[in-house]
C-alpha cells in the first residue's frame, strides 16, 4: 500500500484526509502545533495544555468509529462555561492531565475514535509561531497572525519561539513516504510551520516521496493578499527545501454570492499563473468547488472562510496520482 | 447469579458499588437525578441537561475500563473556564447533546465505561427536590437543601417539583431484584428521592427483594441533626413505604481528629439505639471505617464530608448476606 503523508492542520487539512480515508492506502498526517485561537487558545493558555484544535479535527477526519463519536468530538457547547470549547479539545486536555505523556494521549484517542492511520504532532514541545512583516513589526502567536489585516505588509519570515524538538515518528515517516501532501489550508499559519523544524527540512531533502500541493481557492488578507498561485508555491518551496512535484489547482466557477463575500473581507480568489512560469511540475486543473452552503455554530468565534474544497472531488483527483 | 440493585447517588453509592463489584453478582443502581450543585449544578443549569453527576460516580464505580478512563472521568479541571467541572459531567453533557435520547446517551457511556453491570437513572425527567421545614419554610434545589443548616428545624416533607415520570428500567429492575440496598448517603437529598416516584413505591410494595440499609457514619446538619439510627429507618419506612429488613452499622472506632472535624460542623456519630427498638430487622455491627485520610481536590468548591465507609468492607459484610 502507497504510504501517503499530509501535513497541515486547519479545515484544509480536515477535507484532505476525508477525501482520502476511504482508499486503500496508508495514510499519515503530521500536524502543526501552532494553534493559539479560539478554544484551543483558551485551553493552552488556561491549563497549559498543548493546542488540541487541529489534532481534534485531523483525529476526527480519519475516524472510522460511528457517527455519534464523531459528532461528539466536533459538538461545540453554546453556552454557559464551555461557551465555544469543543468537546475534542476539552477531551484531549483532561487526557493529557491524566496522562504521562502525549504519546499516551494521541494512542488513547486514537484508539477511541477508531482512526484509520496515524495522527502525528509535528512537536511535544509548546512552541508559538512568529512572523517578521515588511514594516518590521513582529506579532508572536498563530491567532494574532491569523487576524493581521494589511497595515504590516507582507510577511518576510515566520520562525518558531521557542525553537522546538521534533516528534522523531514525523521524520520517520516522511523518510518512509511515497506521497507528500500539503495544502489546502494558511500558507503561513498551517502549512510552512512544519517546515520550521530543521530536522523536517533534512527528511524533506532526503525522502523520494513526490510532494504535492493542494493550491488555496482563496487569497487570505494579512497573510497571502494578492499572491498569485506562483506565489504560494515560491514560499513553499523557499521554507521546505524542496521542488513542488505536482501541484492540484481548481478551476471551478466559486459562486458569484461567495466570492462577493470575499471581496468584501478584501480576498479574491487564487489566480493560476502557473502555465507560464512552469514547466517541471505536473499541473492537475479540475473543478474542486464544494458548492454546499457552510453552516457556522453561532459560539463560534473565530473569522473563518466560507468556501472548501470538495473531499470527495479532491480525493479522487489525488487518487489518479498515486 | 443474584440481582443486587443499589439505589441512591454520591459517594455513598460510589463506595457501595465499587465495594460489589468484584463479586459475582449482578448488579445495578438506580441513580437518583436531583443534583443541582456544583459542576453538575451549573451545567443543568446553562446547557439544560440532566443532572450528570450521580451518573458519572456511578458509571465510573462499576467500570472494568483501564485505570486511565477512570481517572479521566473523574478529573476535575483546575483552573479556566472549565475550572471545576468533571470531565466525565462535562462527557455526558456534550453526549446529551448529540443524540437523539438518554437512553443513548448511558448506552454510549456504559460501552466506553464497561459498566459491570447497568446504571439506570430512576427519571428522564427535569425536576428538582423541594423540602419543607418544620418552620414552615420550603427550599427548593438538592444543593439549597444541602446547604441549609439548622435555622429551619427539621424537614417535614420532601417532594418533586414538577412530579416526573419514572424510567420503566428502574420498575423492572426492583421486581426482579433478589436484594435492594439503600444507603450510606445524604438521607433526604441522595437517597429518598427515589422513593418519591409513586411506581417505585409500588414496585417495592410488590417486588419479594430484602431490602439492606447501610446506615450513615455521621449526622449531617440541616438534614439529620441529631438523628439516631432509628430515625433514619424511620423516614426511610415511611418513604419508601417498605420494612428493611437489614441494617448494617459501623461499630468501628472514628479517628479522633475526625470526630472534632464534625463536631465543629455540628456533627456526630449517629447513635446506634436498634437493639432497644428493633426485633424484626437482622442488625449487623462491624467496623466499616475507612482510615485513610481524604484528600480534597481544591477547585471542588463544595461542602463534603471527610470519612466514608470502607468499600472492601462493606462489600465483605454485603455479600457474606446475599
Amino acid at each position: 500500500m502507497k504510504k501517503i503523508t499530509v501535513l497541515g492542520g486547519g479545515t484544509g487539512t480536515y477535507v484532505v484526509l476525508s477525501g482520502l480515508k476511504n482508499y486503500p492506502v496508508d495514510l499519515a498526517v503530521i500536524v502543526s502545533m501552532m494553534d493559539s485561537g479560539g478554544s484551543t487558545g483558551k485551553l493552552r493558555d488556561q491549563l497549559g495544555v498543548l493546542p488540541p484544535g487541529d489534532l481534534r479535527q485531523c483525529l476526527v477526519a480519519l475516524s472510522e468509529a460511528p457517527l455519534l463519536w464523531r459528532k461528539l468530538f466536533l459538538y461545540r457547547f453554546e453556552k454557559g462555561d464551555l461557551e465555544g470549547h469543543n468537546f475534542g479539545n476539552v477531551f484531549l486536555s483532561a487526557l493529557e492531565k491524566v496522562t504521562s505523556n502525549y504519546q499516551e494521549v494521541m494512542e488513547t484517542a486514537s484508539f477511541v475514535l477508531k482512526t484509520k492511520g496515524q495522527v502525528i504532532p509535528v512537536t511535544f514541545d509548546h512552541t508559538h509561531l512568529t512572523a517578521l512583516y515588511e514594516n518590521g513589526q513582529v506579532l508572536k502567536g498563530e491567532s494574532k497572525i491569523d487576524e493581521n489585516n494589511y497595515e504590516n505588509g507582507r510577511i518576510i519570515k515566520v520562525s518558531l519561539e521557542p525553537q522546538a524538538q521534533v516528534n522523531q515518528k514525523a521524520i520517520t515517516r516522511i523518510l518512509e513516504s511515497n506521497f507528500l501532501i500539503t495544502g489546502p489550508g494558511d500558507l503561513y499559519t498551517s502549512i510552512i510551520p512544519i517546515f520550521l523544524f530543521k530536522e523536517i527540512k533534512e527528511a524533506f531533502a532526503k525522502t523520494k516521496a513526490k510532494l504535492i500541493y493542494v493550491m488555496n481557492l482563496m487569497t487570505k488578507k494579512g497573510q497571502t493578499a494578492n499572491f498569485r498561485a506562483s506565489d504560494h508555491i515560491k514560499e513553499i518551496e523557499k521554507y521546505s527545501g524542496k521542488k513542488i512535484d505536482i501541484v492540484i489547482i481548481n478551476n471551478g466557477i466559486v459562486p458569484e454570492h461567495i466570492l462577493k463575500w470575499y471581496l468584501t473581507h478584501g480576498e479574491k480568489q487564487v489566480e493560476s499563473d502557473l502555465y507560464n512560469k512552469e514547466t517541471k511540475k505536473k499541473i492537475i486543473e479540475e473543478d474542486l468547488v464544494d458548492r454546499t452552503e457552510i453552516v457556522k455554530n453561532k459560539s463560534d468565534k473565530i473569522f473563518r472562510s466560507i468556501l472548501r474544497h470538495d473531499s470527495q472531488k479532491l480525493g479522487q483527483v489525488i487518487n489518479k496520482i498515486i
